[in-house]
């Protein structure tokens, strides 16, 4: 613990200048116009991993963004660790929210405020960093491979098939990932359950050209207005989501198993002062905790049609479009969700209305044993450097690739984050503490150690 | 008759340009960075009266964009005509809709495609023209005068004081306006009836900063799908507004105006493939023409909310828009329904969100009567040049003014226009036939000369 705490101690300015530097490419997935930066971010982490200690680098392509991969084997009989992370973050917009620019990292009250700060270059850097830190100080217990890859934010639409093609090169007795939160700075908590995600976009037709919308105003259907009531009929008055089929396959939750969950900390009012809101809003018979953590839901993440600027156009529009997104919980599976959304869908639209539908992307949900080695490794490494036992929980987010990489390699993964629920990622002023960065940096290496020492 | 065919014969190619040169000045009135493209096109309409011969032309400032001002007096003791129309035009806007550039004006298949081309530039300079026409002929048998604003598009914010502070100025016998449509190239017709119109803007709010969707889904009210919600059920299943009190003022037509109204030529079969819709949707017990021309509407004209680019953003908005305009019919008060809405809209705010409305510009509906001299003018003047005699319509449209210059000025107005509905004004591809320009042309200075001769 020494060793580590003297380490980071003497190294915490360079590795904040590193991630600044690899922050500062704007590597995000889904623009098309950031392929280069895409790129420039590969060959960074490549370069660090091998100046962090690893034996063999490199850029593996796919057929979407490429995956870095690293490794450093210290011996084939000894456990190996496998790192997942990601390179790429999500757009940035709206830019006029952020205080700073989104591109360009800042430390203000002890945080870190940039795009990817958190999600995911400051924790997946936390993991290079402390296998810096064990390389460097002789104390990498076990072998050590590293998995970047670049599609994270767009639903991993190339990492399956990496995995299938690279099944060997990825052969590891666990999968650990820095990409989910904490419950608190002082209280650690251990992700073992994930929602999986089904990511729709629809688009509703009326008239086949904009009209104007006093000639036309009442006589025709307006696909904007369609598209309200379509969306509106989604949920119930109890916010129940009324697609045909769709809870059928939720795996509920046995009442001892919510008495668990009601034991982790929670404070609402203090919830509902972070975000803003005077009430919370969901799923009927269920708490604010549960709505997230065990249970479905839909929402707009985005909704377009007509007129936008500023002023007043009396436009009939011709079109309406809508990002819609449903997270789902384990046994729920994607694909059927994504059928079962459009079959119903396209059921409710109103005469007058034409309708498509596409999946954007999507991905299962997961849960984690608590009775693992690497689940105990990471309880106890937690314990070491919070002073306190982690709470297991269920976030509400999706790695989608998680359950992947379980069906593909064989291999289960070990949530172990270090963010916080006010980081504020996929949001403007999206940011990291460093508290947590360097918190982080610390833990990985007593992970290992404990991982190594209990696979003996 | 035959002066008026040889002096269009004639001079066709040049009234062309002088319109395409107008057409060109993209005078949008909504949008700030257009401010010197508005100065520019009352400078261009100036110039034109005056060459056309106007005594006098001058461009009178207001609060808002500038009105331009011209005038003939051949004998303060003849009657006067005074000519109503606008410079400014709708945002062009989805431009990438458009098949020639919206600016640049170009004739194809005998009509000319641009922004303005109908609404309002190729019908207001109809009326130069035809001025110019009985000018150079020695056949102009009344004074005119002509006041053209640049804030129609808008709502004429400024236009109602303009006229309370020239209303001596602007005294006259009728006001003669061509902004409005025929039934078909060879039906001409009348309107007689304009509707109202109260056009807002909403803003919904729920958690103070986007949100990730997976964090939150579930337990916050998203205002994209509170939004939804909210328009959804401002209409009920017979598409009857439910605003509470919004039908109170509405004018019920009886049942034989009723009858008379659906003697007008109409083919719903062609009207559906015009706009390229399956069925028409309004609403329940009104026929097609009836729902635009004597029942108030409702239609989104907007909205926007979240991530509208490519790909998938898994956010939870913080805020979700929409623009919502409301047509109304003659004795509804704008201001009245802007109250209703206001209110009505606030209270179905549903937990978690709250609501901002505010009026973006709103005017009264108008019904001329059939009786008077103008009518009878303009009805003859159209048997003239038509071949038969036009036909009396209610638009579904709205030029808010109208009513307020009966208010201020004391003056009906006569709405002889030109337009088609398929010249798709307010919409990409935006055209006007040169039958109907030049025929517009043609048929004004005959309502001129009964006018004139009527009024003896």
């Amino acid at each position: 613990m020494e060793i580590i705490k003297n380490y980071i101690e003497n190294n915490k300015d360079r590795f904040l200048d590193e991630l600044f530097d690899l922050i500062r490419i704007p590597s995000i997935s889904a623009k098309p116009e950031n392929q280069l930066d895409m790129a420039r971010a590969t060959e960074y982490i490549k370069e660090s991993l091998l100046n962090a200690g690893a034996d063999h680098a490199e850029v593996i392509s796919t057929s979407g963004h490429p995956v870095v991969y690293g490794e450093r084997i210290v011996d084939p009989a000894k456990p190996t660790v496998l790192v997942y992370g990601h390179y790429d973050v999500q757009p940035a917009d709206p830019l006029e929210l952020w205080d700073s620019p989104p591109f360009e990292p800042e430390v203000r009250d002890g945080k870190i405020y940039a795009r990817g700060a958190d999600d995911d270059k400051g924790q997946m850097f936390m993991q290079v960093k402390a296998f810096e830190l064990m390389v460097k100080t002789g104390t990498l217990p076990c072998n050590v491979k590293f998995m970047i890859e670049g599609e994270e934010e767009i639903g991993s639409p190339s990492l399956k098939q990496f995995c299938v093609d690279h099944k060997e090169k990825l052969s590891a007795d666990v999968i650990l990932i820095s990409d989910t939160t904490m419950i608190a700075q002082d209280i650690a908590s251990i992700t073992v359950g994930l929602r999986g995600l089904s990511y729709m976009e629809v688009e509703v037709t009326g008239p086949n050209r904009d009209l104007h919308s006093g000639l036309y105003g009442g006589a025709v259907m307006n696909p904007a207005n369609a598209l309200a009531k379509m969306i509106a009929s989604l949920t119930d008055e109890n916010n129940h989501i009324t697609i045909k089929g769709f809870y059928d396959d939720v795996q509920e939750v046995n009442e001892a198993e919510r008495n668990e969950m009601a034991k982790a900390p929670f404070n609402l009012e203090e919830y509902k002062e972070s975000i803003g809101v005077n009430e919370v809003v969901g799923e009927k018979g269920f708490s604010t905790r549960e709505r997230t953590g065990i249970r479905p839901s839909l929402d707009v993440n985005g909704i377009w049609s007509g007129y936008t600027e500023e002023g007043a156009k009396t436009v009939l529009p011709s079109k309406a479009w809508a990002k819609i997104s449903m997270r789902l919980v384990p046994n729920q599976k994607s694909k059927k969700i994504d059928r079962l959304f459009e079959e119903h869908f396209k059921s409710i639209a109103p005469e007058g209305i034409t309708v498509n539908v596409k999946s954007l992307h999507g991905g299962e949900g997961y849960v984690s044993p608590i009775d693992s080695v690497a689940y105990k490794a990471a309880s106890l490494a937690c314990e070491e450097s919070f002073g306190k036992k982690p709470i297991p929980v269920r976030s509400g987010g999706s790695i989608p690739i998680v359950s992947d990489f379980e069906e593909v390699l064989g291999i289960k993964s070990i949530l172990l984050g270090f963010g916080l629920d006010s980081d504020a990622i996929h949001s403007p002023n999206e940011n990291y503490p460093l508290f947590n960065f360097y918190k982080g940096i610390e833990t990985i290496p007593l992970f290992f150690n404990n991982f190594a020492e209990l696979k003996k």
